[in-house]
């Protein structure tokens, strides 16, 4: 990339030094996302009075590029009247995000300066992680009946309230979506041709309540830069387009790591120490309860350990070893199921794959380990002892980690979501089991 | 989504059935992806005899969007000419795509009976992870010394050769890139306004050799349906769209997601069980090496759980309490350091947030767990014990959470891979340490 920073940077430098004129001028010559860096490097006061002074079309698309908190708080901050046109000169999906972030009155109060709140109020109506969510209804569509060359003049009158568009949808006298067409395939053909003959079928509709997700899906699978929303009449609603896309697969892949790291997933990425603890210490209490299991494992072998107390150094060995297997199982097993990689039928194949991995792994551990024992002169029946527990760990470790996300995404339940528990929960009670089981069957 | 399913499932039962001819018909009419599930869906067999009777235009499309490795077994079992016909029939990214994934003499056996085989052996030499190996050849791009009705036409010209196109580069005797234009913006100017006049700066370039998800952060930061790539003297190589930027996205969250569960990034998630063990046997060894470090601790304190057995069942609980505390802190700062949100001299505040999120949901646990060694009836003071090592063990995990990945990433390490390891390895010697160290002190 290049030309990004400097103009960045010297546009700090006005804002800093108050050359708000020569600032509005420079910055009519960067992109949104550009002066966005600019208004997030800035201290709060200083990013005021640039907001304050920007024409409304620099700054609207600047603050929708930013973290939605710092967007937030300039909306609470600015006059309401500043803040409404600004919202006027979003597009419509934009602005629903940012008026959805404020409290009710907040709202209120800017929506009641803005001109057409119709739009925005439906739009906010919807649940922000659903398609309504993510369309916008500025849509150019034309009639089904017209020629090619009529069509054309249809889109450049619609043009201007629309902003960037790559599709043009095709609608009977009904309103109901009957075709697409790429712009590309408008332009290139025989002026008097019919729309009809030159549109294809709607390649995929989603209706508003169509989770994000399975929304980014269909546009990625079809390769395609908009997506019509459809009511279930058929009418169009709205429109989706591509860069919404990498947005959501990368929200939900946050999503999934961070539930996979054992917090909820919708914890803010930048939360404030008292939401973080929040989102965080709910799934510590239930690893604790699992926590209590393992050591009450550990309490109805303490004869063992009494009499053999170098097992309670080999204790943390077998059982991390056992949840590290595990936890790699479940990483590439999660991922297979969020991509929808695990077809039906092939899950006996997957959890036999992971505990072969499994096995295997566990046999060059074990013998390692075992190696070990030996060499520290814990005597050859130990060493077997921890062989077997190894290996026998890590087998447990590939069937869990296999088996538990399937059995959770069948019942519906996200598989990232505390899987991880559950599986070092197991690898832990059968890492106990099985080495202070063996040690009492076999050392004393 | 809608259609999807019954056409797909007809077209199964059609190639079953050995129905070849009806199979061809319908598959017309369905999208690529769609044809791609079918094909994913059919035994090996059923599979290739479908793929010797489509025609090569149909088969191409639905090769390059079902999992590459039953491409490449396809493309291997197709007699060379068959392959190469579908090879002729893809866009050079993807054909480069499929070609690159068979062994040498494999590739220059199809090659041979290409007839245009240069732009797909030029993209062959990129990385398949830069932009390079993102990109097509296949650009739309118009003379700075046009109109806009001569660059229609000129567009017109070129748009047959090219598939989906939604920007016009804007190029100048050199072949150098010195603007582009949005289709749109093209169709909707008056027709004798120079080419010049209406077009933008580029809004970025990039070279061949970028890094495919610098790439894909780019196009999604501006939010345009394509990036042109140059050389160093600004001529236009190529271009990327918009539908490669999800799949980038997508592959990055899997590679973190994997690394985060301790296996190599690269593991392909449906990878044969030698290649998994491959992948996954190193970092157990790696974290052996740490299980052992760990185990030493407790070997140290030998003669404290000899004398208070039941300190035994406490480890993995204390341990693992700060090995989950830790994984959440990890989670939490690796995703913000892949998006890049932790700006410069920010690391403090994050690891300082972590460390007090670690004290609070410490001291709320701890309090639970010595309340818990009360009511077993195992003292007062084995509960004070138990309260501190979890308290300053959920210290240490927060702030070795946040604190390991943030140094992993200044010394350009990727701060997914190995972090866990190092964590839980803190987590389990401070648990350890404090409890065994704690009740040493305090109880004996």
């Amino acid at each position: 990339m290049t030309l990004r920073s400097p103009a960045i940077e010297k546009l700090v430098h006005l804002a800093r030094d108050r050359e708000l004129g020569p600032f509005i001028e420079l910055a009519r010559h960067v992109e949104p996302a550009d002066l966005a860096d600019v208004l997030a490097a800035l201290a709060d006061g200083e990013r005021l009075r640039v907001v304050r002074a920007l024409p409304p079309e620099l700054s609207a698309e600047a603050l929708v590029e930013i973290d939605p908190s710092i967007t937030t708080e300039m909306m609470v901050a600015l006059p309401p009247s500043t803040a409404a046109g600004i919202v006027e000169e979003l597009s419509d999906d934009d602005a629903a995000d940012v008026i959805g972030e404020l409290e009710p009155e907040q709202q209120e109060a800017i929506l009641r300066e803005v001109e057409d709140r119709a739009d925005v109020e439906r739009l906010l109506s919807y649940d922000e992680k659903s398609a309504g969510g993510l369309m916008t209804t500025e849509v150019v569509a034309v009639g089904d009946g017209l020629s090619a060359v009529e069509a054309i003049d249809a889109v450049r009158r619609m043009a201007d309230e629309v902003g960037d568009f790559y599709t043009v949808f095709v609608t009977d006298d009904q309103g109901r979506l009957v075709g697409e067409l790429a712009l590309k395939d408008l332009v290139l053909a025989a002026p008097a041709r019919p729309v009809r003959e030159i549109m294809t079928p709607p390649i995929g509709t989603v209706s508003p309540e169509e989770d994000q997700e399975e929304v980014a899906r269909t546009l990625q699978r079809y390769n395609v830069p908009a997506l019509a929303v459809t009511d279930p009449q058929g009418r169009l609603l709205g429109r989706i387009t591509f860069d919404d896309v990498a947005d959501v697969i990368e929200e939900e892949a946050t999503e999934d790591i961070l539930r996979f790291g054992g917090t909820s997933g919708d914890e803010e990425l930048g939360a404030r120490w008292e939401d973080a603890v929040r989102s965080r210490l709910p799934w510590l209490c239930v690893n604790l309860l699992t926590a209590f299991v393992a050591g009450a494992v550990v309490l109805a072998f303490q004869d063992v350990v009494s009499r053999i107390v170098v097992l309670s150094a080999w204790m943390p060995i077998i059982a991390g070893m056992g949840g590290n297997a595990g936890t790699q199982a479940l990483a590439v097993t999660v991922r297979r199921l969020a991509l929808g990689l695990i077809p039906a039928g092939q899950a006996v194949r997957v959890v036999t794959k992971e505990a072969l991995v499994g096995v295997i792994n566990g046999l060059a551990n074990g013998i390692i380990t075992a190696l070990a024992a030996v060499a520290l002169g814990q005597g050859w029946k130990l060493g077997v002892v921890v062989f077997m527990a190894m290996t026998g760990n890590l087998l447990v470790a590939g069937l869990a980690g296999a088996f538990i996300p399937i059995i959770l995404e069948k019942f519906d339940v996200d598989p990232a979501i505390a899987s991880s528990i559950f599986v070092t929960t197991f690898t832990d009670v059968c890492g106990f089991g099985l080495l202070l089981g063996l040690s009492s069957a076999l050392l004393l």
